[in-house]
């Protein structure tokens, strides 16, 4: 905690100069602008739209990746834990799809190296879509549009798994949320936030939030133990990376979230044990650096996150083509 | 019965004339083509839009309008019966809201009289979104993007369940699907359907299906029994319009569905029992107007009905408000 906190002070010390006026070119801030996306392969991410839509990939034909990753709702399912086939309890929050793609890895716990490999667990797990990957290639390639649209851009015959991941993720690169008001204030409008939200700033500046959520995406980038000041109570029973790493330093360790839309993406932690964002910052501020920050602090850096708000993609409602008579019928209710 | 065939034979006789040449000005169909909306309150609608995806009209914050009445597949879930709170099995199948301002009366026995009174029904329903209207309002009132946008609309202090209803009906006005091929071809188009689809056409009317699927939304305009020659068997436990009058001869008179998008709107029926349009034609054939449609015949009336589907409205998928600190939080796993 010493070696966070004087780095800190250090970018405390090299970004004040900023206060009130806007950053100055010269100073490096530790939170980047959000860049738009530009490589991305258009048709297939508009393929990956539709899959991200289709309670098809369930064994329900009722759950999609857009019902618990809610892009209405800031690509979350605001629920402390999603609903899953038959009305389960996830065991843990869904996080937020937007700007994903700026995750080191994905999942709480990083056991998907990237949006490809992600896109592939809910639907085989039984207490999510509950489907299987040879069920869902079925019931594509049964689906005379889905097969056409594949083939037209994978030039390959029948659907295969690995191109229903490729596409959603495809897709997903595009959630990104640029030009929220602290990055019109990163790149030099110094209007762009007032006086108490720049005050949030460099509070969360100084006093150590920043290392670990700093960067493009303000997390997301590096993985830390949850309860570093004095331990995180909670009945939730992810043990974080130590499922992946196995080492016993892993327990607790979890993925930093993004801060970006934090503002939508209630509820909070990895438990979605806390509602709002006062909340969660005064128990962030306890359990990770060891302090009280008082009412006026708190309102400072709630506000300061309040700014990180971006632009939501803005999105056509995908038409899904209807299945065939060879198409396998969802089982909602079948045990 | 008796009645009904005459009336067609006639109708095909008006209509005769029209075989491959598209129709004539002089000669009525039966069918209409379906008018865009004109008179809609785009306001109030944008706000209904956002309802009508607002999970937050449940109970457990999960399921919205839009999870049994997906605009991505014809205003439906493609399910027989839906998944409720609770992942309840519902007790019939759920009609497409596409082109429901068309309908003479909502829900399947017509128990609601138009689109504002039908949008009240599902939030309360125990097995559907199990909410109350007390709390939805109270949901409402206390996330301040909504508080705003309705005093803009109603200028009226504080949210009532009657906005909200309205506001949902008057975006469901403008889900219409105009120009199918039918409807280009009754706008006189004559290349618009190929000749097995106009023969189809003149089957439908021939046989006497135009009867009760007639107007422009191709039904929706009359309660009618379902098993008239014969008896329609099913598991399913609804009783139809009975429920409603209290009349004996209502028992199994459910409102006829439109045959608009009806490629899109599968499973079939108030059931939901039948998967696809050859079996759906093949039973109604049977059980409506006691009669066996030979395989080319079929054929030809399911071509004739693919015909009608229609343009799928163009949305943009709402951003909804967060909830704030005031926010009753839902409850999806609480008994």
């Amino acid at each position: 905690m010493k070696t966070i906190r004087l780095q800190l002070t250090l970018m405390s010390i090299l970004s004040v100069g900023s206060l009130g006026f806007g950053p100055k070119a010269s100073v490096k801030e530790p939170i980047e602008p959000i860049k738009p996306v530009t490589s991305v392969n258009k048709q297939l991410a508009e393929l990956g739209k539709k899959l991200f839509f289709e309670p098809r990939l369930s064994k329900s034909g009722f759950i999609s990746c857009n019902s618990c990753h809610n892009l209405s709702r800031g690509g979350t399912d605001n629920l402390a834990t999603s609903i899953g086939h038959n009305w389960q309890q996830g065991p843990i929050n869904s996080p937020t799809v937007l700007n994903a793609s700026l995750n080191l890895a994905q999942f709480w716990d990083g056991r998907a190296a990237d949006l490809k490999e992600q896109a592939g667990g809910p639907i085989e797990n039984p207490k999510e879509m509950a489907a299987s990957h040879v069920l869902v290639v079925d019931v594509l390639n049964s689906i005379p549009q889905y097969v056409k649209e594949f083939k037209k851009i994978f030039n390959h015959k029948g659907i295969e798994i690995e191109q229903v991941t490729q596409a959603i993720a495809e897709f997903e690169k595009t959630l990104i949320t640029p030009n929220s008001r602290f990055d019109q204030w990163l790149l030099g409008n110094k209007d762009a936030i007032n006086q108490q939200e720049l005050e949030g700033y460099q509070l969360f500046k100084q006093s150590g939030c920043i290392s670990c959520h700093n960067g493009a995406a303000v997390g997301g980038n590096s993985f830390q133990k949850m309860g570093i000041a004095q331990p995180y109570k909670t009945t939730n029973e992810a043990k974080g990376r130590i499922a992946v790493t196995g080492k016993e330093e892993d327990k607790h360790v979890f993925k930093v979230p993004t801060l970006r839309n934090i503002e939508l993406t209630y509820p909070y932690f990895h438990d979605g044990s806390v509602d709002t964002l006062e909340q969660a910052v005064d128990i962030m501020a306890k359990v990770q650096i060891g302090r009280d920050f008082t009412k006026a602090e708190n309102a400072k850096i709630v506000a300061f996150l309040k700014t990180l708000t971006g632009e939501q993609p803005t999105l056509t409602v995908p038409i899904l083509p209807p299945s065939s008579s060879a198409t396998p019928r969802p089982q909602p209710f079948a045990q």
